[in-house]
């Protein structure tokens, strides 16, 4: 039974996140429904990083299964044509080795914040990236956020609601930079504890703003405490940027 | 009385273009209703470029006088306010030479034109980009630009109700690029006929997809004949990007 490999966008602000979910629509019941609309198959489709609500994704990885052996150009393109209008589209199909897991053989996940630091509110792009109308320090942000580099316990950037079995994880990339008004963080990591790049942003946001200092960063980082970091950036400036095996 | 120069983004999908129309609503008429809200003053906004239905600005330039002498900060802030919930953004306002105007004054305009080329149709950034999911060689199309540069009759990328008086235009820029899948047809003139960069970017289309040759893009401006010229590329992928004194 042929395993396949895909690389999906999709837009988050109509999604209930990735998984598929009782109380609206995830990105994951689109695509086993565009899946079993072109071959007749019902499927599970398994995903590599499970985003959450209003999260858009540039490559996010997943695979499933088909009896039928259809060309990988027949995949991508049959369900690009069943997703729609759902704001989802299949860059990539791929076969795989059938022990390939989307999940489970990542070993590292990258993901992109995007703010658009400036006075005037955003009239293009608007629900792409979080709007910060005060002036950030994107050097301190940086700095900042190389204290939170490698492998600790992020209990200050862990929802409450985290399933995952330990709050330590190990952060391989986490810098800020500017292009103009558009700041960008990019961060990096094996795995991630449920909103812990949004957790992270609302802190860094702090420091860019002056309210907190570089070492408050680290200071709240040994908390080990939600109530010691800063608030939730918004999801509609995350994306999912891509998967590495 | 003092004039203020404005700087102004703004999403071309919900209006008929920037000028006042009676068939719908343009984003002259939201500037001076929104001018009208704060102040209490009806005025005329003259804009540098008259875009069509559809297309964006990232900078349009535009003028108008009141009566009343406010500071800047407070004309762009409260003409923000005013314009929600349209997708208009006032970057910037400044007070110029009462003798400043925004149409006449102007010297270069700047367009871009963006393409997504690849197979998988847009889930992020759908209306942002003219998607074309056959590949485009971009390295002929840059090459055929070069033979547009400079003073030439334009007469074969001229809509067929422009208003210029002469349809001899000096073309001072036009390059395509392409960053992975997106291609960027970048233009630059004092002035442009109605639909021009549209119609030279559906004819350079031609050109990525191996329709046209490098030199049938020369033969088709010489001809001086819309008929001899490629089909109009649609306005959502069009942007005017900025404005020189």
């Amino acid at each position: 039974m042929p395993r396949y490999r895909i690389v999906v966008e999709y837009l988050g602000s109509p999604f209930v996140g990735w998984q598929r979910q009782t109380s609206g629509l995830g990105v994951q019941q689109v695509l086993e429904d565009a899946i079993a609309g072109f071959s007749g198959e019902q499927v599970t489709v398994q995903g590599a990083g499970r985003t959450d609500a209003g999260v858009h994704a540039l490559g996010q990885v997943a695979h499933f299964d088909l009896v039928k052996d259809w060309t990988t150009d027949t995949v991508r393109d049959a369900l690009n044509n069943q997703v729609r209008p759902h704001p989802v589209s299949i860059l990539m199909a791929e076969l795989v080795n059938p022990a390939f897991n989307a999940r489970f053989d990542a070993v590292q996940r990258g993901y992109i914040y995007r703010i658009t630091n400036r006075r005037a509110p955003l009239a293009l792009h608007q629900g792409y990236a979080w709007w910060v109308p005060v002036p950030l320090d994107v050097r301190a942000m940086d700095t900042a956020a190389r204290s939170l580099l490698g492998k600790h316990d992020f209990s200050t950037f862990r929802a409450a609601y985290c399933q995952a079995n330990s709050p330590v994880k190990t952060l391989d990339h986490l810098t800020v930079t500017a292009d103009g008004p558009d700041i960008r963080v990019t961060a990096r990591a094996r795995s991630f504890l449920y909103h812990q790049v949004r957790n992270i942003v609302g802190t860094l946001k702090l420091v860019g703003e002056g309210k907190w200092s570089v070492p408050d960063v680290a200071r709240a980082l040994d908390a080990k405490d939600r109530r010691a970091g800063g608030p939730t950036a918004p999801a509609h400036g995350l994306y999912l940027s891509d998967v590495c095996y």
